[in-house]
């Protein structure tokens, strides 16, 4: 799957993925008011407008990116209706040829991590019938219970093409609380990172492997060692832009080659329409917007790159 | 909601919760059956048996039992109609008077794992009416992105009355990978340990805080460390019973007071009818073989707890 990835990101000269994270707070109005009318005030119907709102930033973006990253947690918050918003988005994604990454986070002890992986990339049989529940192409994986938390997930890509990410140094201001903890003298999250490399052996595909890491925009130079430590490690960087990240920060992620990260935006993008810099756009035309802020974050990222 | 816990503990004088993880594999195939007849061969036809399977456990435990904790990988994978399954589990065991633990292992950066806490065990607000979209008393929590990630849930418990625990030593094999990693001569879970006892003082219930720690019954060595260092963290123990734990192991897990520990058993529990020493009963009577598991689980934990 990651050699599929790096396809689509040479086709579209575009190593970032767009974090499809709806939230309450910068729903259009009238996405929300015609689904209130449909099914009243409901979680249906902001499992509705969720949707519709996903679709009008997937039809306004997919000929630029490569794939889409849904944060599951928007959409649980909404209970089954809103899983029901995610599973559709996922299937709209991948019906406009784009790779979708389950931000999912998951992990457990073996048989459970079995579970989630049988549910978000892999296959349940009944009887003569096989599902794909979720189907997403790539999830993310936490590392917290260990290598017989994670191998069931790697097991699956193996069986189904599939990817992952674990997280390795995340992005938020308290990550440095246990992962930067000094083991030995290194930081908790090195440990983390030759971890995720050794895994990945079991899963190359091509250059690169199946198994990928999440490391923080907000913490380059932390991204900069990791890339050394895990070479064929392909690195998932959320934080550029609403959480502080920026085009110049972010070229350490990468190798020599030009690949071995894509970079996520979620609110810089999909939430456009409510700052300054896109107020021109207006709430009516929010997928517009978000449009541009590609656009703006491909050149920021192109730029960077090509400065390096 | 810890108080509350406590309250039914000791009233069935029972510290065990019982974990609600169906598989396929030992779902009995008269429900099976049924199912498929109704809804084909289907994800749908799965979540039924599933919910059938799980009300007929129900019923025959409620009066014995102050907790149960479905596990909702087992749900997940089955997708959406799995997740249908997992809500009704949830709402059928509160009807009985049940305390409901998610096991979701959620944990994110701020706010998403605050989407997260508000579809477990929070509040939407949809126009003028509420919704708590999951519904659970308590759920599980995965501390790898430290306090940013963790607080979103606390702050839910307290505007809620409910509970989390959070993972500091898990009863998997390999949780020492990341778990035991020396932190200036102490292992990393002792850090984490400390860190929920901190988390816990803003969320006092009683003499316990709703912000509990899920310790591993495999290691009871270290149960024992834990206990001491958090004093008023209630202790959500996994792995009794399938995994390897016993009674007798797991008396230093509790407070001289009696409490500050419940036991989880899930497969030695809802799978009794599959095992040689309940093989009396028959598929037939699988409720009647997991409500005989309970109280042979009971028999030991009593036991082993006087002979303290």
């Amino acid at each position: 799957m990651i050699a599929k990835l790096i396809t689509e990101i040479k086709k579209k000269n575009a190593p970032i993925v767009v974090g499809l994270d709806p939230q309450l707070g910068f729903l259009p109005k009238k996405l929300m008011k015609a689904a209130v009318k449909e099914y009243g005030e409901s979680l249906e119907a902001v499992a509705a407008a969720v949707f519709d709102f996903n679709k009008a930033i997937i039809d306004a973006t997919y000929d630029l990116i490569p794939a889409v990253k849904p944060q599951i947690a928007m959409y649980e918050q909404f209970g089954v209706s809103g899983l029901v918003a995610f599973h559709e988005t996922v299937e709209y994604a991948k019906s406009k040829g784009l790779i979708v990454i389950g931000d999912i986070k998951r992990g457990d002890i073996g048989s459970t991590s079995g579970a989630y992986a049988i549910g978000h990339i892999g296959t349940v049989q009944v009887g003569n019938k096989n599902f794909c529940p979720f189907d997403e192409d790539m999830v993310t994986v936490n590392p917290y219970l260990g290598s017989d938390g994670v191998k069931p997930f790697i097991d699956v890509c193996n069986q189904n093409d599939r990817g992952i990410f674990v997280l390795v140094k995340t992005s938020n201001p308290s990550s440095g609380e246990f992962q930067d903890q000094k083991v030995d003298g290194r930081p908790l999250y090195e440990l983390v990172g030759e971890k995720v490399a050794e895994w990945g052996e079991s899963s190359m595909d091509g250059d690169y492997s199946n198994v990928g890491a999440v490391v923080g925009a907000t913490y380059p130079e932390q991204g900069r060692i990791l890339r050394k430590l895990m070479p064929k490690t392909y690195i998932l960087v959320p934080g550029y832009g609403a959480q502080g990240g920026q085009g110049k920060d972010l070229v350490d992620f990468f190798n020599e080659d030009g690949l071995g990260a894509i970079v996520n935006s979620s609110r810089g993008i999909i939430a456009a329409h409510t700052k300054s810099e896109y107020a021109k756009f207006g709430e009516e035309h929010f997928a517009e917007a978000s449009r541009q802020a590609v656009e703006d974050m491909l050149a920021d990222i192109r730029g960077a790159l090509e400065a390096k």
